[in-house]
This record gives C-alpha cells, structure tokens and sequence, in this order.
C-alpha cells in the first residue's frame, strides 16, 4: 500500500473525526452556538463528516471504518480499494490509518472548543463529546445495538456497488443520518471501532481541564460489536451473492 | 420470480422497517438519546430507512411497499422489475417478501432498543413503535388521509421513469420525507399495507414487557387506504399516460 | 398546448400546494403529530412539495409557479419547455393550469386534515394553512421582501441551465428550503402568486368549520411581488447573457 | 478576467450573504416566523446560501469566499476557473467581486428584514445577522476555532476535483452544512474572510434603527483566520499531491 492511499484514509478518518466530535461539543458543551441543538444535528454532523472524509480518502477507497474494512475482508470483493490488495499487511495498514486518523481528529476538535471544555463543569459531557457511552448500561445488549446498526451500515454499502448511482459520498452520508436517528438512541452509535477508541484513547492522554475517567469498562463494546456486525455484513452479502466491488 | 428476487425485496423491506421503527423508538421511549427528536427527526428516520433499502433491493426494483407493487400492477408498466413478469403469483410473491421483511425487521428493531421498552411505561408508546395509529379517531377520514397520502408517494414514484434523474433512491427518500412531513399530521402515514401490518402482527406475538393492545380494529386502515391510493395512481397514470417502466 | 402540458403542469402544482398546505397543517393546527414542530418542517414540506410536482410535471417544464413563467417569459429563453411555444396564449394556459391545480391540492389537503380543521379553535390558523400572511403588516415592505425572494428563486432557476448539473428536481427543492429558511421570516414566503391566490379562493370557498376572514386585503401582495420579482430575475438573467434554456 | 466572470462571482456572492443573513435575520430578529428555530436551521440556510450562489456564479468558478481564492492560490491548480489566470490582478478582481457582492447582500438582507430590525430592541441581536462574534471572546482561541474549520473546507473543495462526483454544488452546500453544525459552535463559523467583513462594513453605513457597536475589534479574526486556514488547506493538497482543477 503506497503512503499516498495511507494518508488519504488517515485524513478522511481525521476529518470525520472531526466533524464528528465538533457537533457532539457543539450540542454537549456549556455556552457553545450550538447548544442543545437536538439529536438531529448530531446526526447530521456525523454524515456529513463522512461525506467531508471520503472526497479526502478518494484513493483508499475512503473505508474511514474499520468495521467497513472487515466487511470487504469477510466480502467476495477482489480489493480494499483500487490498486490496494486484501492482505493481513494492508488490513493493519487501514487499521493503523484510520486510528492515527481518530486520534488526531479528535485532538483538533479539542482544540476547536478549547474554550468551552474548560467552561464545562460536568465531566461526563467532556467524555461524551469523544467517546460513546449507553444510555442503558448492559453491556449484552449494548452489544445487540452496535452490532445490528453497523451490520446495516456495511450491508449496505457493499450493496452501493450493485446499483447505479453517482452519488457514492452522499449516499454513506445520508446512510449514516439515518442509522443515526433509527438505531442511535441506545448506545450513540458508535457503528466504527476507531471512532470511539481513537477519541478515547484522546481523552485518555490529552490535558483536559477537570476530565473524569475514560470509562475503559464500556470500551470494548464499541470495538467488537461493530467488528462483528461488519464481518457479518460481508458474509450475508457473499451468500446472497451481490456483486461488490471495492469500496 | 427467483429467490435472489425474493431475498432481495425481503432484505429491503427489513432494512426499511428497522431504520423505520428504530426512529419512533429513538423518538418515543423513555431514556433513549433522541428522546423527544421531533417530527422531521421522525421524517428523515423513515425516509432513510426507504433509501437503504431501495439500495439492497436493487434486484426487485425495490418496491418495498405493496401499494407500489399494486401501482405498478394497474399501470402499463411491462414489468415489476427487469425480468419479473406482472403475475398473479409475482404479486403474491412480493406481498409475502414484503410482509416476511416487515415482520423480521420490526424484531430487529424491538432487539435494537430492548432495553428500552423494557424501561418504557406507556403501553401506547410501544405499540407506537411497531404499528401507526390516528391522532383523531374516524375510520372514515383516516382513510381518506391514507388514500390521499399513499396516492401521491405512488403516483411520483411512478412518474420517475419519465424524467431524466439519476438520484433514484435519494428520490424516492426525500419523497417520503416530504410526504411524511405533509401529510403525516393525521394518521401517521402507513401509506405502505405491510409497514403497518408486519409489525403489528410482531407486536402482537413478541414477548415485549408490559406491552397492551395491538388495536386490531384500526389495522384495516392502513392496508386498505395504502391499496385503495396505489391502485389509483396506477390507473391515473395510465390514464395521462405517462410513460413508467419498472421501477 | 397540448392537453397532456396542460395536465402535468396542473397535476404538478395541485401536488405542490397539497404538500405545501399539509405541512403547514401538520405544523399549525390541533391535534396532529408534526405539531409544533418548527420552521424548519415547514421549509421542508414545501421544498419537498416542490420536488415532487416536478417529477410529475416534466412535460409542462414544472414551472409550478407563474413567477417563473414570467421569468421565463422576460428571459431570452426560446420556450416555456420543449416543444411549447412562448406566446400570450401558452402563457394564460400556464397560468389556468397552475391556478386549478393551486385550488385542487388546497382543497385534497383540507380533506387530507379534516379533522383537525375541525378540531381547531383560532380561524387564523385556518386561514395559515392556506395562504400567507406578513408577521408584521405593511403592504410596501412585504411587498420588497416577496420581490427579493422571488428575485432569487427565479434568478437561480433561470440559471441552472448554464451549469453542469443532474439534480433537477432536486436543486429546486433544496433551493425553495434555503429561500423558506432564510427569507421567509417576515411573509411566509409565498414566492409563487398561485400558491397563495389558488388556496385562499379554496379557503373562501370550501364549508371550513369555524373559519374567518381570508384576509382579501393582504392577497394583492403574494400576486405582485412574486410577479416583479420574476420579472426582474428575466431581465437580469438576460443583461448579463447567462445561456437559459427551457426549465 | 472578463466583466462576466466579475459579476457571476458578485452576483454569487450576493445570493450567499442574501441568504446567510436571511437566516440568522429570521432566527435572531423579533416577530419573524423562523424566531428561534434552531443551529440547524441557521446551518441549512448558509449551506443553501451557497447552494444559490455556485449555480448563479458557474464563470468564476463560484469561490464566493477569498479563503477559496487563496486555497486555489497556494495549491497546484493551474486556474482559477475555465480561462482565469492565476496573477496578482485575477487574486484582487476576486476579491473586489466578493466584497462588493457580500455588501450587496448583506443591505438586500436588511430590506428584506427591515421591519424586524426596526422591531428588535437588541442590539446585539442586530449586529449579529451581519457579523460573526465568538461565543467566549478570546482572539487566540477564536483564531484557532476559525483556521480549523476553513482548513477543512477548502481541503475538501480542493478535494473533489479528484473524486468523480456530479453533485458539485450540492456537495460545497452540505459541506458548509457540516462544518456549521460541528465547528460552528465557538465562533459562529466565518470561514469566509468576505463573509464577515463586508456586512460589518454594511452594518457599519447602514441606518440601522437602534443599532450599536461594528465590534471592529473582534473583526481581524474571520479575516485572518479564514486566509491561514486556505493556505494551509492549499499547501497541504500541494504536499500530498491531490489532482486539483479550478473549483
């Protein structure tokens, strides 16, 4: 894999990291513009921070989703993008980008509300704003949630290639409003590995005034229900036989 | 009409009913984090639900809908869909993979927020999940609404073969988006027999706790209004003769 | 003209104002599930209003809006749509067909609400439902705020055809939302002299429970404005040559 | 530069601050109808300010915000639109066009409002419909918040010319809508050097009823910010070798 795709995916994923968890403050964070804006807006942010990131990641194949990875993997597509074959080597590759691209992501949003983490008195809104957390804590169907929204997710963006249409960025864009407002509601929504681990491991290292803990009991939900849910999307669709092409 | 056919139109009407139920759960039950999202967050739920699956169902033309299965019938549309042929056992077909679809999606949606209908209180807020119900009770005007509303989303879905737009699926999404918005105040637009039926009927048999009444009497409404509003948008448009093709 | 013009620009229009006054409906009267639910619906429903009468009326060019005939007219556009002539006769079937189907979709949105019409205490929302009125009264500065909207809906209409666009139907769509939002504040944006003179005729004459005035006084407005600024968008497009073709 | 690529892209930038002003005017103001309809609401109008504004300025290129021009100027791109040459006289002709039409806007704005702002009693509220003012004062930070968020927009401008879309103006919309929602909240996002300071300079001249302070100390920061911002997004797409073609 050349250093030109690995930038790319690190950028875009930098980018909907970003965008992402700047709504998140947006809405979260004491006297922001934004306050209190409403579920929507979040969910807006965060497709349009995809859509922001795949322009960016064109030669990656904009996977900006670890799980969107693992979906190809498990999938009868030939490639992870054009040019980029499906090896363990580039698999950690995509990985190594996407994290990268969290983590610095989620540094220039806090950069960008620099101002409003150290007005904010409650630690937990600090956490929200780079982590995901339940809003019923059970860890069994936290787990259900993450790993049906993001098999729906992957299912069908690997359908994307079985249909004509031009509006590739848009249409994940819109995927994931949508997944957002439907299937949000329990666990925020993770539905991407690197979006909640990247930003926590964030939140973890950076100097945030008055921070709480990073919650690393909820951290692994996250990750593997998103793994698992995209490793099944790519089974079903070879089953069912979808042609699909690299992402 | 081969299984690929079949699985396909049944993979979209699940994803639909999903992303369709998941957002009324979002909105309606107690602790979620879209509580109280509003009606437009309702809108785009639905119309998001309906472009993911038209993505899945490329292969059956994606009605997802058997009111625009019925519309295409009473049209001069050749086809259902490129290769499937306007039979008495088509139709059936694609009611049964419509209302298999619905059923199973409107499970996985009960899944996805178990937790939180565990912890909602209302019985009517749950069943709100799964089945509409109108605001002002009167069989007669709600299935006036239903006729109106489900008349419209055909007739356009119709007409989209004779205009030049390569935006299929985002088309048929903003459509309901805007028929939602519009003409949902009423009866909370079923305009689609199975999106009431199927979850209903899963209402009726999942063990949901403290769950009341599936309202039986009601659920006539929604079937035959959406039928009654398709069939005539399929005669009008055969009428003005426009040219439609499978859709 | 030929019968079937005629007909796609009236069926058109009759879906424009149908969904335009539902949501409106929706939003304003009693009882109904989008109510209270903010401006932004509102831009929404009749955005997507929009979008669907053009999907319906590609053979008439959808001008939906006899601002936009004037605009063409004004302009050095060669025709009102491929094949239809601009002349005195063709622009007062414009105008006839937009109006009948102004008044039809007024009166299939009155039944679509009629409950809630009837449930529905103050004769001015009644009366909201279906046409405009100014949030602050003075005929000489609702009359430049109609003008100036117009002014960009045409200008912005009448110049699609110089850019490389597919989205159609949708650009309109998007376009009427942006307007709603930004300029509609102090007039509801009529923006289209049959929106508001076709349903206020339906208002004066459909047996509406419990209604009052319909406001004759304040009608003159929504027809001029509209009118001049449709006309200044022809004039200007022309000034400065941008290519217009048929819309 | 031709007189044509002049005004489409004061023309264009008119319809952008038209709109952009409209909105807050209708979010902001008293006894409009929009009155506090929300961050969103706000981020849709600006968004579909500059949806208008690309369609009306396809000669230039549509910058419509000097930040663009700078971008363009630091990248490889060889134009800055179809026949414009990139010299220090095309740089002024652009900016000259952007600031002539952002005052334009910014007074068509104020007439179309005129009565709310004879109405509203603050004048903070005023002032605010033209200029951007951070939410917490603290130029650095703000400063920051502002090149942030202009990095990211001109990056994926420049972007797009690599990746096969048709969705130009539609895609630049939604962007501005993302970059709104998610890193609008410190600053009320400039990212437009003309954005901001050609307003101020029409709220300064303007007879605004009861209006108070330009707040020009705060004004260097949307300026400054926003160029930074490009440059960097322009240098950045150089280094990593994107294919960039005049926006």
């Amino acid at each position: 894999m050349s250093l030109e795709v690995f930038v790319a995916e690190c950028l875009g994923t930098m980018l909907l990291l970003l965008l992402g968890n700047g709504v998140v403050a947006n809405v979260a964070l004491a006297r922001t513009k934004g306050n209190n804006g409403g579920f929507l807006m979040v969910n807006f942010g965060w497709g349009l921070g995809v859509f922001a990131g795949v322009y960016v990641a064109a030669l990656s194949g904009a996977h900006l989703n670890f799980a969107v990875t693992i979906g190809l993997l498990f999938s009868d597509a030939a490639e992870y993008a054009p040019g980029v074959d499906k090896t363990f080597a580039t698999t950690l590759a995509y990985l190594a980008a996407q994290m990268l691209g969290s983590v610095i992501g989620a540094v220039l949003a806090w950069l960008s509300y620099k101002q409003h983490f150290d007005d904010e008195p409650d630690p937990a809104n600090k956490l929200g704003v780079f982590a995901t957390g339940p809003a019923i804590r059970s860890y069994g169907w936290n787990l259900v949630t993450e790993i049906i929204a993001t098999f729906v997710l992957v299912l069908v963006i690997l359908s994307f290639a079985g249909t004509p249409t031009e509006i590739g960025p848009l249409a994940v864009a819109l995927l994931v409003v949508g997944i957002g407002a439907s299937l949000g509601g329990p666990t925020g929504y993770a539905i991407n590995p690197n979006r909640d681990l990247g930003p926590r491991i964030a939140h973890a290292f950076l100097p945030i005034k008055g921070k709480g803990s990073s919650d690393w009991a909820y951290a692994w939900v996250p990750v593997v229900g998103p793994i698992i849910g995209g490793a099944l999307a790519g089974l079903i669709v070879q089953l069912i036989s979808f042609p699909v092409i690299a992402a």
